[in-house]
């Protein structure tokens, strides 16, 4: 059996690793387009802000230590095409200038993001960046040297998350969000409002509303990005304003895309395309609480995706069980977090959705060092399930979100949340958990009419 | 509607608040012994250390707030008798020396626990304490004066607060265990010892196995403590070696005694003989996992019943949904959580338990500040349903104990909680949470045998 993984980082790492663990007599061949695998993406604006001292602390496992594992990597190789037919790819080999054919009996996709770049960011000015590999963090890295003045042109996760980095790393930072305020895919308004004062707080210009013309330069480096209400003057440009998947590959290999966007996939990870799957940021999901096809490209998500790919194509059964749209976010001392749906997306979908919202401490009121904690609580009218949750707060009190998406997984009520026995101790919690009290308020709404 | 509440702290105050809301037509008299209202006891041992700058900051709500709410609240008013026939209770005030009969419609009997003293301790020695109310806190905190050596005798939570509480104050302390290391009832045998290495580590002698045989005393104060081995010099001993439900009141009403020595009750907190109801750490619960009645002393769980019984006794309908056995504390520099049942429980109950342990970091590897966490997650075989965790690491982290409460709640499997969509961002957690790792391994060791 041999499988071939077009993609070296979260999923298709993780695929190989669990193929070779159900199964040390398959063959396994990962095709990597990139110099490195298996690192942690997400840790980009880390090493970037100074918190984390290399990139080199990103990678997970080498491709010698994969090699020992039974692996084959092959750094710097891009598949250019596939014959789903004859069950073959074609490789470039970068370095070498020259392509080849690999047969395979099974194929993974997993080919994850790129970074969205509208038209005004197609530019050979120095400085200007997006965000979504190690080469990318290095390559912003190398741009720091003598920059005073950034500018982050978008406020979802990697906007914010490179809002503290920079700010940390000294400079003037400006951030611009075309819509009405930061954080607007992720949270309802008012708690986007939050995350701006945040921002605000520790000096970040904060401009929404605000749409991007063109990018301006002089000599070959950027100086500022125009918009529709002024010139931002600016040596560094982040271009943050979402990813698209990576799909190209899939439609070759004849694989379904859904109405996301995203490579189409059932809980196996196969395509529907004999013998190829799919796996990571470039594929969707189902939303266990809306039941619908959803894009969200994480890295937990991509790495169980990789797994369960992985042990299929390997000869076992695994199922991904979808997601509950959980995810999180540190911008600065603030820590926010998301499960389930918001209000906003409840309304979008017809949902008959009530939410509260709680203002507590995340540790007992008296004991020391205990901090606001701020909780929208959302469920469903009728059927009093819970549907979301938000919270922002101290980066680790947020965390609690994870019980909300315990109960999500298993459709829990809203009443469910109320009566869980919630560890309490002063340094831990008020003895009432925020969340137990925002379950109790929405449990009171939900009967109420 | 006559409402009688005997004991004003968590229970109590819960329940008259709760009464009162439910219905606003309801007369509600709470008598309380001692002094105080409302207070969070379980922080006595935070202002001993320093951390909280006075008793009076755990007082949640004042006599005079309550009174504003419509509930008399009479202070150093004791009941000392009970007609469960009449409907009437005999109460003494405690000032004026006299005793009075009060009519009720519904009585609560919320009386607490009180701390068990061993023969030994029965002394009229100065600097010999226990910690249960306000007034063992003021009498601590004057014996501090001067005080260089103290001895804590038990290792359960209080024991375990009070030794960070008392180094924090400059003291010498030791710490006596009867059993084979600290933190006994609460976790696992290796997990004890994670505990006891903290304590060591912050200059705590800890002596377990030690059987204490007397206190030493000299001109009226404490000197040390005699053990069976050996002789342990203190200026100051606290007793915590564990507490008793005050159940004399409910015996008088006619009320069962459970076989776990707290007043019995069903769902509704009523105690069988009508028109008494009982709640807080002298009532009994369900364990939701074992299905059996416990008695675990614990402050939501006594606010919890307090509210039930409230809103029953002012007629509602309102049911104490059990508990799974969760508790959290911190000791120094480590937190430690527990929920369901440990292996040694379960064990105990012929229970067919498999647990598997798993060391990660709390945060993604890389991540600054990330600290070790250590997770023992125990299941069933067969049904492969979760039956218990157990943490140890950096207090913050070891909350995370409340996604596998929510589970148990619901009678979740293993399986449940490795699908489960948790939050993960490098300054939150790994991208594998060590519960989703320790999910993983257990499933694995389930489908074996």
């Amino acid at each position: 059996m041999r499988i071939v993984i077009v993609g070296g980082v979260a999923a298709g790492m993780s695929a190989a690793s669990r193929a070779r663990r159900q199964n040390p007599d398959v063959q396994v061949t990962v095709f990597e387009r990139g110099a490195d695998i298996s690192y942690g993406a997400c840790g980009l604006p880390y090493v970037i802000g100074g918190d984390v001292p290399s990139f080199e602390r990103l990678i997970a496992r080498t491709p010698e230590r994969m090699r020992e594992q039974g692996v084959g990597v092959r750094l710097r190789h891009e598949v250019t095409g596939v014959d789903a037919a004859a069950r073959t790819v074609t490789v470039l080999d970068r370095d070498a200038g020259r392509s080849f054919t690999e047969p395979y009996d099974r194929l993974l996709i997993a080919t994850g993001v790129s970074a969205v770049r509208p038209d005004w960011a197609h530019t050979d000015l120095q400085g200007v960046h997006v965000l979504r590999d190690l080469p990318d963090g290095r390559a912003i890295e190398a741009s720091l040297q003598g920059a005073k003045r950034a500018c982050i042109i978008g406020g979802g996760y990697i906007g914010l998350e490179m809002a503290e980095a920079l700010r940390s790393r000294g400079l003037e930072v400006s951030l611009l969000e075309k819509g009405p305020d930061v954080a607007g895919r992720m949270l309802d308004r008012d708690f986007q409002q939050r995350v701006r004062a945040e921002l605000e707080r520790h000096g970040v210009e904060v401009r929404c509303g605000t749409t991007v013309e063109e990018l301006i330069g002089k000599g070959g480096r950027v100086t500022g990005v125009q918009t529709d209400g002024g010139r931002v003057p600016a040596d560094m440009v982040i271009v943050a304003v979402g990813v698209k998947p990576n799909t190209a590959l899939a439609r070759a290999a004849g694989a379904s895309i859904g109405k996301t966007g995203a490579v189409a996939v059932n809980a196996r990870q196969e395509t529907g395309r004999e013998g190829v799957y799919a796996a990571g940021d470039n594929t969707e999901s189902t939303h266990r609480v809306t039941g619908q096809k959803v894009h969200i490209p994480l890295g937990l998500t991509a790495n169980r995706m990789g797994r369960v790919a992985g042990v299929n194509m390997a000869g076992g059964d695994a199922r991904f069980p979808g997601v509950v749209g959980t995810g999180i976010f540190k911008t600065f001392d603030l820590g926010a977090a998301r499960t389930g749906v918001t209000q906003a997306e409840a309304d979008g979908l017809g949902l008959k959705a009530v939410s509260v919202e709680v203002d507590s401490t995340d540790h007992a009121g008296y004991y020391p060092d205990a901090a606001p904690i701020r909780v929208r609580l959302t469920g469903e009218r009728g059927s009093g399930r819970l549907l979301g949750a938000q919270l922002v707060g101290q980066p680790d009190s947020v965390k609690r979100v994870d019980v909300v998406a315990a109960l999500l997984h298993g459709r829990g009520t809203v009443q469910d949340l109320f009566e869980t026995d919630l560890a309490y101790a002063p340094p831990f919690s008020s003895v009432w958990d925020v969340l137990l009290v925002a379950a109790d308020r929405l449990g009171r709404e939900l009967c109420e009419e």
